[in-house]
């Protein structure tokens, strides 16, 4: 199950089985879209399946889910979405009122995104051989021609942002399956990424150098990756990050980081220190980023590690997550 | 699980429940692929799950169907691939070296093609809910500005040409199932259309008004799709139509129309008859079209029917099919 779940089983298994087989230069930067060159343009290239156990969460469901995901991956790549496409795999014996119901939150959640839907399949199989429903997209967008995001765009004292708090989107799966003794409820962050992107993009323009959701493996995989592909160091201020108390208290019950739990509606941005502080303002201003924070900076050493400051004056490492204790939270 | 397998009920399924809610432009025309314009180019979009079973099977797999039916729908959509996404639902336990040789068959499948695999995505979910492995391919493609592929496009005296031998997919997989006590071996026909694509493009230009791949449902359902959205009528010659003997024979056993039963590496096309003749020769000099035929023509009446004149000098309506007999058959 491990190797599923986004972290360095996932990694290994990529790098072994996928990356060698497929090789090609749109695939080898293993970043959230591939981009395609096309004429002048680039175009970006998405794809996730959704597998998501329940199929109905606080804050979402699967459908809302599958389509904010792949607007999400694309936004986060500087790209403006121009299409989508959906395919189903329903399991034999689904009530059509479910089906109905997931194919209406898909309509509903790329109308908000402002992006058609624009193809899609259906298969069924037989009970016992799915779980309902799994849906995958795939969307398509053009990249701002302003924008180079990547990892090789990042310089010492540039600062990290995060567009809210952690761990809100696993922690919903996690209590809406019952795993937990809780009585709190926390709604999923499912959310489309694209006005804060936008936001960002306004203040920060080319300032702006990297940008990532931290779905799957949660932030400390994204900022490990970053570490690793930069080269540099990743400096956080645990004080600064912002955590919900309820997701603190359930990972603590888990004995989870909350640092490593699955968001659906957040982003880190990496951002030049000179418009961190317009960039932090900006988000602050758009719906969904009300709680952004600066929540670290990027350091020349130590070279490709992730260090958390602790609010007790110690510093512990941030490593690369192994398996991952919350599978089919996506 | 009829709704899933391509015919009549699939078609209400769409129309009654996706539709409505996903409803948009591109959406609409149901074909293999959505057109989404951009700046003076036109981008194909088209997504499918490859759920077959078995995994394997004589003449391919799953991992180079999948990659094939993707290309192919750009392909007679007029569209030049430019790259495909490979999403991977894995049930626990399936065997990693089951999981390497279908990566490695996409791999050679899209080189083949001529295709990078840009981006992916893997997700595990527990045994029992799943069936070994599923893959969902997507692929953007460039629409050649000189076609112009519509059901609207089609003309009374238009002839209908297929590019080789109907239903080997399905008799394939059927047999390599074990549910027909036959001693013969089909192999699936599994292959890239685009070099099928290019020769017709080549001879008949913008005489090329319409292509499709019969896969799911077969040839019937696509010609029915032609008659009603044309407005026209679809008249076939039996003896023109190219079937296997053990096809024929597979079918007669379960008492199914081979007309009806998939292809995965067939075309139908509608061509002007001024260059109907060329099209066929320039068919049948390519690697996987050596048997292709003229099958048929469109009529003015009876509007919106498909009519067979069999080899006895009688006549058949082909409906569109209720239902399927061959679910997961890709």
């Amino acid at each position: 199950m491990s190797h599923g779940a986004g972290g360095k089983a996932t990694h290994k298994l990529i790098e072994s089985l996928l990356l060698p087989a497929l090789d090609n230069p749109a695939l080898a930067p293993l970043s959230d879209a591939a981009i395609l060159p096309h004429g002048d343009a680039r175009l970006a290239l998405t794809t996730d399946s959704y597998v998501v156990r329940p199929l109905v969460f606080p804050g979402g469901s699967i459908g809302e889910l599958a389509v904010n995901g792949t607007v999400n991956d694309l936004a986060v790549s500087g790209a403006t979405p121009i299409g989508l496409s959906a395919a189903l795999i329903v399991e034999e014996g689904l009530d059509t009122e479910i089906l109905a119901r997931e194919v209406g939150a898909m309509g509903r959640a790329a109308e908000r995104a402002g992006v058609p839907v624009a193809t899609g399949d259906t298969k069924v199989v037989e009970r016992g051989k799915g779980d309902g429903l799994y849906v995958i997209t795939t969307g398509i967008g053009i990249v701002d021609p302003g924008l180079n995001l990547s990892s090789s765009s990042v310089r010492p004292g540039d600062r990290i942002l995060c567009s809210g708090t952690l761990g809100d989107h696993g922690a919903a799966i996690l209590i809406a399956r019952g795993d937990l003794e809780l009585e709190a409820e926390v709604p999923s962050d499912t959310r489309p990424l694209t006005p804060l992107v936008d936001a960002l993009k306004g203040v920060a323009g080319p300032g702006l150098r990297f940008m990532r959701d931290p779905t799957r493996g949660g932030a400390g995989t994204v900022l490990n990756e970053l570490a690793r592909d930069s080269g540099y160091s990743v400096a956080l201020w645990e004080e600064r990050i912002p955590i919900r108390d309820v997701v603190n208290g359930a990972c603590e019950i888990l004995g989870m980081d909350p640092l490593y739990v699955a968001n659906e509606g957040k982003l880190l941005a990496v951002v030049d220190p000179g418009r961190a502080d317009a960039a932090l303002e900006a988000l602050r201003a758009v719906e969904g980023g009300g709680e952004a924070s600066i929540i670290g900076e990027v350091r020349e050493e130590p070279a490709r590690m992730v260090l958390m400051h602790t609010q007790f004056g110690g510093t512990r490492m941030i490593d690369m997550l192994v398996g991952d204790p919350l599978p089919r939270i996506c």
